[in-house]
C-alpha cells in the first residue's frame, strides 16, 4: 500500500450516500414475518400504520426492494453531522504493539453523542410528512430519546418519551438534554399508562426494562390521536436507515482501497450492528467477497450467544407484533450491575437471521473487561466511547493482539457508535473499582424462556 | 460566488498548519511587559522558570518571532481531533430569515469538550521534553482540567488539578472524566496547600474562583520536586497555541474564497479569542485587510468593557507575575449565579492591547439571553453548545438580524468553542425558567478594583 492514510477519513458531501440498503433483498433465507399479536399471522402494513407512520410500516415489511432513496430533507439534516469520519487509530496500534491496522468509524459526533439520530430523523421526517402531532417512543441508555428528540425539534413535532427508570435515575443529564430540544420525559414503567400501572404493581420497585418502555410508548402513542410510535432499534426499518454507516465505511474504505478483513459492532437490538455490517453481509450473500463479522454482546444479556431463535414478544406487555429472532425471552430483566444500554431482550430480526445462516458470528464479553479496554481506547485516541460502543473496541483490541501473535496484518474494522459522556456514574463505579460483573444462569434464563409465546 | 459551500468545510491533514502565529510581531504597540510579583520589574526566563517549563517561558516572552513550529509529536496529536470543521450555519440561517451567511469553527469534536486541548497537548508535550514528573494546574468549567488530563495521559505525566469549588460541585461528571484520564481533581479553594487554607480562612464557605484556584496550583507546582504549572488560558503562550483554531479558519475560508466581515468569539481568560482573530488581526495590523471583530464576556464578569486598563495579578494569591490588563481587580468574583466560565477577573495581554488600540471592540451580554440564543441554535444547527461558546453565538445572531433589517449579505464567522454536555446543570436552570442575571454595580467594581496594586 504506497497511499498514506489519514487519521481521519472524510468523504466529500457529494460521496454520501443517497440511498439506504435494504440486506433481505440480497439474503435468500429471509428474516421470518412479524406477526400480528391478535392474530399471531403475518401483519399487514394496513395493521401497522395505527402504531408506525405508514412509510416505516413500509419498509418494515418490504423484503425485496434492495434500495430506498433518501429524502432530500434528511440528507440535509445528514449534512450537519456527517458523513462521520472513518478513523485509522494509529494510536491505538503503536500501544498495542500490534501489525494490525485498526479503523473505526465513528457515530458519536453530533449532540445526541450517537448512530441513533440517523434513524431518528427518518422517523422524525416520515411522521411529519403524514401530517402527525407527534411521536412516542422508549429510551434505556438516553441515546435514542436525545437523538429523537433533536430530530423532533427539527420538524417542530412533539415528543414524548419513556425512560427505563434506571437509566432516568443514573443520567439526570440526558433528561436535561432532552426537555432543552423540547421533549417529554417520563421514567417507566410510570403511572401514566395501564401497563405502566400494572407493572408497577405486579413487580413494586422495579428498575424498569427496555420492553416494558415499549409498551408504555406503544400504549400512548395509541391512545392519543395523531400520534404514532417510534423504535430506536430491532426493527428493520431502523437498521435500513442505519445501513448510512456501514454504506459510508465501505466507501471510505474503497476511496483507500482498503480491503476490511474483520468488521466488529456491538449489538443490543442490531440496528447499529446491522446498520453497518449490512453492504459487507451484502457482499458475502451476493458471493462477491468474504469477511469475518463479529457481533459482541454483554454477557450479562446474551441475546445471540445464549438465546433461543423463536418468535417472541419485542415488548413486556406484548402489544406490538411478535418477531422471530434470537431472544432471552420477554420477561427477561438484565441484572442491576449492568451498565449502560445493550440491555434489550431480543436481536434484530435480520441480524438473528443473519447470525443463525453463518453469515456472522457472536462473542459476549464481561463489563468490567469492557471498561478497561474503554479506559485503554480514551486515553490513547482521545475519546471517551460509550459503553456499548466499548464492547467492540474490547474485541478489536483482542483480535489486534492475537494479531501481534501471529504477524497478521488485518485490517480491522470496528464502529464506535457513540461517545460516554453521560456514562459517568457508570466509568465511577469503574474508576472506583466497584464495578462488578454478572452472567446470568442456566436456571436464571430457563425461567426467562418460559416468557417465550407458543407459536409455530 | 458560484462554488457550492459545503455545511462542513474540512481541510486535509495536509493543510494543517505547521506553525503557530505571534501576533505581537506583528503589533507596533507591544503589550505591557509581565513583571516579577517580588521586584515589579519584567520577569526573564530565568524568573519564570522555576514555574513554567522554560521552552514555554520562552514562547511568553518573546514578541518578535512571528511563527513558531509546532512540534511533530503535537501535528500528530492534533490529527486526532483535527482539523476542526469550518462550518456553514445553513439552518440557523434559514431559521433567522436572514441574508447574511453565518460560519462557525467547531472545536468541541473531542472529549475535553473544547479548544482547551489545542494548548493542553503543547504545554504537556514540552513539561514532558524537559523531564518533569507531572504538572499542576486550576480549572473553572472544568473544560481546561479535562484537556489537561488528556494530553498528560498522552505522555504519561502526572496531573494535579484544582477546580473551582463551584464547578467541581456541579460537575461531578466532568471530575470522572479526569479521573478516568488519570488526574488527581481537588476542589478549591483546598487544604492542602497554604493559600487555600489562608482564603478558606478568611472567606468561610466561599465557592472559590480562578484566580484562587490558580494560586493553589502555582504553589503545589513550586512545592514539589520536578513539577511546573500550565495555564489555560489568559497568558500569551496558551494564546499562542490556540492560533490553530484561528490559521485553519482563515485556510478554510480562503480555500472557498470566503472574505470574513466580522470575526466574533467569546471572551473569558483571552486565549480562544484571540487565537481565533489573531491572523486577521495580523492583516488588520500589517494594512492587508480590514474585519470587524467582537469580543463577547458575560454582563456579569466585564473585563473588557467595564474594567480598568492597568497591571494586576494574575491570581488570588498574588504569587503570579503581574500583567497590564483589563481586569476587574484579582479579588473579583463573580455571583454565585454566574454560570459556567468566562469567570476569570482579568484579560489576556495582548488581547487588552488589541482592543485598547481599537483593532477589537467588546460586548458584554446577560447569561438568561446567551442560554436563549444556545438553545435556538442547539435546535437547529443540532449542536448542544458550551455556556461560554453561547456568548458568541448570541451576538452573532443579533448581527445576522441586524442583516436581515438591512439586507446585508456580510459574512460572519464566529468561534464555537466547545459543547454544554457537561452544563445540563446551568441548562436545567434554564429549562426550569429559574435562571437569572446579574449585572455588579459600579460601587462593587469600585470595590474590586481597590484590590489592584499600584504599580507603575
Amino acid at each position: 500500500m504506497n497511499i498514506e492514510i489519514p487519521y481521519k477519513i472524510y468523504l466529500e458531501e457529494s460521496e454520501m450516500p443517497k440511498q439506504w440498503y435494504n440486506v433481505r433483498a440480497d439474503m435468500k433465507n429471509k428474516p421470518a414475518p412479524i406477526l400480528n399479536p391478535a392474530t399471531l399471522k403475518p401483519v399487514t402494513v394496513e395493521e401497522l400504520s395505527p402504531i408506525f407512520c405508514t412509510e416505516l410500516a413500509k419498509q418494515e415489511l418490504d423484503e425485496t426492494t434492495p434500495y430506498f432513496d433518501i429524502p432530500e430533507e434528511i440528507r440535509e439534516f445528514y449534512k450537519m453531522y456527517r458523513p462521520a469520519p472513518l478513523v485509522r487509530a494509529y494510536c491505538l496500534e503503536k500501544k498495542l504493539g500490534t501489525p494490525a491496522h485498526i479503523y473505526y468509524k465513528f457515530e458519536g459526533n453530533n449532540t445526541s453523542g450517537s448512530h441513533k439520530l440517523n434513524s431518528a430523523i427518518a422517523q422524525a421526517y416520515y411522521a411529519k410528512k403524514q401530517g402527525l402531532k407527534g411521536v412516542t417512543t422508549e429510551t434505556g441508555a438516553g441515546q435514542w430519546g436525545t437523538a429523537l428528540s433533536m430530530a423532533c425539534s427539527y420538524f417542530d413535532l412533539d415528543c414524548q418519551v419513556y425512560m427505563v427508570k434506571v437509566s432516568y435515575e443514573q443520567k439526570p443529564f440526558r433528561r436535561e438534554v432532552m426537555r432543552t430540544y423540547g421533549a417529554q420525559v417520563t421514567p417507566s414503567p410510570s403511572m401514566k399508562t395501564e401497563v405502566g400501572r400494572k407493572i408497577n404493581a405486579e413487580f413494586p420497585g422495579t428498575t424498569g426494562s427496555l420492553g416494558c418502555a415499549i409498551s408504555e410508548a406503544v400504549e400512548a402513542a395509541t391512545t392519543q390521536e395523531g400520534y404514532r410510535y417510534v423504535l430506536g432499534s430491532v426493527l428493520s426499518q431502523v437498521l435500513i436507515h442505519q445501513t448510512v454507516i456501514g454504506l459510508e465505511t465501505k466507501a471510505a474504505l474503497d476511496k483507500y482501497g482498503i480491503k476490511a478483513d474483520m468488521i466488529i459492532g456491538c449489538a443490543g437490538g442490531g440496528s447499529n450492528l446491522g446498520g453497518l455490517i449490512s453492504p459487507f453481509a451484502g457482499e458475502i450473500l451476493r458471493g462477491e467477497a468474504d469477511y469475518d463479522i463479529i457481533a459482541v454482546e454483554p454477557a450479562s444479556c446474551p441475546s445471540l450467544t445464549r438465546g433461543r431463535y423463536a418468535y417472541d414478544y419485542c415488548d413486556t406487555g406484548k402489544i406490538c407484533p411478535l418477531a422471530k429472532m434470537y431472544t432471552l425471552g420477554s420477561g427477561f430483566i438484565p441484572s442491576p450491575n449492568h451498565a449502560g444500554g445493550l440491555r434489550y431482550h431480543g436481536m434484530s430480526s435480520i441480524v438473528s437471521q443473519l447470525y443463525d445462516d453463518g453469515i456472522i458470528t457472536a462473542r459476549s464479553v464481561e463489563q468490567t473487561e469492557v471498561f478497561k479496554a474503554a479506559e485503554m481506547f480514551a486515553r490513547v485516541e482521545g475519546i471517551l466511547p460509550a459503553p456499548e460502543s466499548s464492547h467492540a473496541i474490547k474485541v478489536a483490541i483482542d483480535e489486534a493482539l492475537k494479531c501481534k501473535e501471529t504477524g497478521e496484518e488485518k485490517n480491522i474494522v470496528f464502529g464506535l457508535t457513540g461517545t460516554g459522556y453521560f456514562d459517568m456514574v457508570a466509568y465511577q463505579k469503574y474508576n472506583d473499582g466497584e464495578m462488578s460483573d454478572y452472567i446470568p444462569t442456566d436456571e436464571e434464563l430457563e425461567k426467562s424462556f418460559a416468557t417465550l409465546p407458543k407459536v409455530e
